[in-house]
């Protein structure tokens, strides 16, 4: 999508590949919205690394970094030999794999170009075709993308107020988004609306990520604090709930996303608000039968207990020319800890529709589309095998 | 209640009067919970300042030293022309009225303290009796925290996890505090049992405020982001709700608190949770007939766009000997604005139960109950004009 740097608009991808470095090249996330910056992973270590530490995040974002991760890992690969290269990839992968424990998408991106990769007879086959199986997992990521605009589009009538939940735009894919995709595709269709951002404490992906997308793109926003969507609920000023997923049980219909999601779908059910979700196929995991089991990582209690931001002037607007310095700040009692976990699962019943690239679905009717859907049955057993 | 300083403990109101200065001395809650200090208003624009700027928040302390603000402005007029001091009255009256449009106590507190002082015959005696009066007012919310708190403990069993939103602790009160009067009692009882503190974006006062004094009394506790209870409610992992109100309708049930409240209380009724709100009397507003017509603050949108804390290392733990620089970051785009309801209002279906100095009520029993609950007749006329 565009991104507007001293008055001139250039496009970008969040993730892509160097195939003259071999390096993976990713929007460094944590300094937006204060600074744009592309930052490069030299080695597969590094690009794990940046999946775990959340330079790049997003169910999409995430999968085609590990695409490509898995690509840049098996092209540093020196040798012939097709057993130890075999060996050396698995360690790729598992490292890949194990960079953030909740999310499905680095594996099932990573088992796609595994299975590219492998049709290759010897080692210097196998590692271009992986990289063509990395760039074509990211242009399909892209392409989906923009199919679940073209369907969630159609939602979106003149006059509307939706609100989201975390980012789930085009900084947690390649490109485009998922939640955010309706409304970039209602933009071009001319359709006025406004979107309340949930700012998503405790790492503010809404007030920061998301703010900006909409910012970049003109689409009239406001940032609300995660407490307030239940009063604007109740005065009748929204009309939609929009929000992307981490994990989505094709099973079930249930979802993992963000935390405070689940708190949203139950006051959009309250207050008979259409609550949708919009998620690339990459995201539905067949196999899990029940949300529960959904493992809900904690993280680490200074997020909780602080915020990161740029020191500022609470009573002078940002644009005035304040020098950039981050810092986070603790802003909790000193003496006490925190609970912090990252995600929470919503049940089916509380989800009005799952928007995906081949159309709108109730979430109870995944699993009797799942061939429409795109489940592939030969990852059945080994995703069974992971998940218990 | 007790503060730890320099490892000497010593009792403080939040709230009190000095005398000899005609100086409201309040505890600057704003440098909580980094530092513990004593700030003196010198006259009653200050004092008013104090609570619009929330030197000084919460039900039962802005009502104090809305009532300790008027015993100020009486004693600092010079004269024996009741005429012109009952003009004069009136000025410090409206004055310390507007500080905060939402809250009902102040003005409840300050008519307490009008209705006694004009006993006085003279100036000099009415001065007087307003200083008593004020005084009263503040030992009597000091009094009935207490018998909350010995009302609300029986709710409390052994092991309990309990939720708190905001801060409607001892620093909200004079003393003891309203929702956290419960858990104070329960702990002098010996019971054992877990706080889970509500973060309360924007201005975080359960992460500030009731974390402190949670660790203050060493009562187990942990925060949580605003986003998270749900999914703790979900787990099975929370037994019970209190908070506090800045003000209830008597004749509905509802009660208006910081936003965020209602939210909590729509996830406590899906997961049939006990959800209880601790008022003293002066917070019960009998004249509205509608919590959709209570009037709710916007306010300021830096409040949303970022946070206040003292700079710090997330990776280090707060006690070690980090200088104490405050800072507000701004934690969203720069380009982006904010909307911020500072209240919302949660409906009497949602409500278990209503602890007040009195007993515990049901929402809909107030009414029928109102002579119990010491309804004033005689302020029914002009609450009724202030709301029109």
């Amino acid at each position: 999508m565009n991104v507007t740097l001293r008055g001139r608009t250039e496009s970008f991808r969040t993730v892509a590949f160097d195939a003259q470095t071999n390096a993976v090249r990713l929007i460094e996330q944590r300094l937006l919205p204060h600074e744009f910056k592309i930052v490069c992973t030299g080695n597969f270590r590094e690009t794990a690394r940046a999946i775990t530490d959340m330079v790049v995040r997003g169910a999409g974002a995430i999968g085609a970094t590990a695409a490509y991760g898995l690509a840049q890992g098996a092209l540093a690969f020196r040798g012939r030999d097709l057993n130890r290269f075999s060996t050396h990839v698995a360690t790729v992968f598992q490292t890949l794999a194990d960079a953030r424990p909740t999310a499905v998408d680095p594996v099932n991106a990573m088992k796609d170009v595994l299975r590219e990769m492998t049709r290759g007879q010897t080692v210097t086959e196998q590692q271009s075709l992986a990289l063509a199986a990395a760039e074509e997992f990211a242009n399909e990521d892209a392409r989906h993308c923009a199919e679940i605009g073209r369907h969630g589009a159609k939602l979106i009538r003149n006059g509307m107020r939706v609100l989201t939940h975390c980012n789930a735009g085009w900084l947690a894919f390649v490109d485009v988004g998922s939640a955010t995709a309706p409304l970039y595709a209602a933009q071009a269709q001319g359709k006025q609306f406004h979107v309340f951002c949930d700012e998503t404490r405790p790492r503010s992906q809404g007030a920061t990520l998301t703010a900006w997308e909409l910012a970049q793109q003109k689409i009239s926003h406001q940032i609300i604090a995660d407490n307030a969507a239940g009063h604007l609920m109740q005065r009748g000023e929204i009309d939609l709930v929009i929000v992307g997923s981490d994990r989505t049980l094709g099973r079930t219909g249930e979802v993992a996303n963000k935390i405070g999601t689940y708190t949203k779908a139950v006051l959009a059910a309250r207050h008979k608000i259409p609550f949708y979700v919009a998620i690339p196929l990459s995201t539905i995991d067949w196999q899990l039968k029940r949300g529960r089991d959904i493992p809900i990582e904690d993280r680490h209690e200074s997020e909780v207990l602080g915020a990161w931001g740029i020191i500022a002037d609470p009573r002078q607007p940002a644009t005035s020319g304040q020098r950039k310095k981050r810092a986070y700040v603790r802003v909790a009692n000193p003496t006490s800890g925190a609970r912090n976990p990252g995600f929470d699962v919503t049940p089916a019943e509380l989800i009005t529709g799952i928007i995906t690239p081949v159309g709108i679905f109730k979430p109870g009717d995944l699993w009797s589309r799942r061939q429409k859907l795109g489940m592939k049955p030969e990852f059945t057993a080994e995703t069974q095998k992971r998940q218990t």
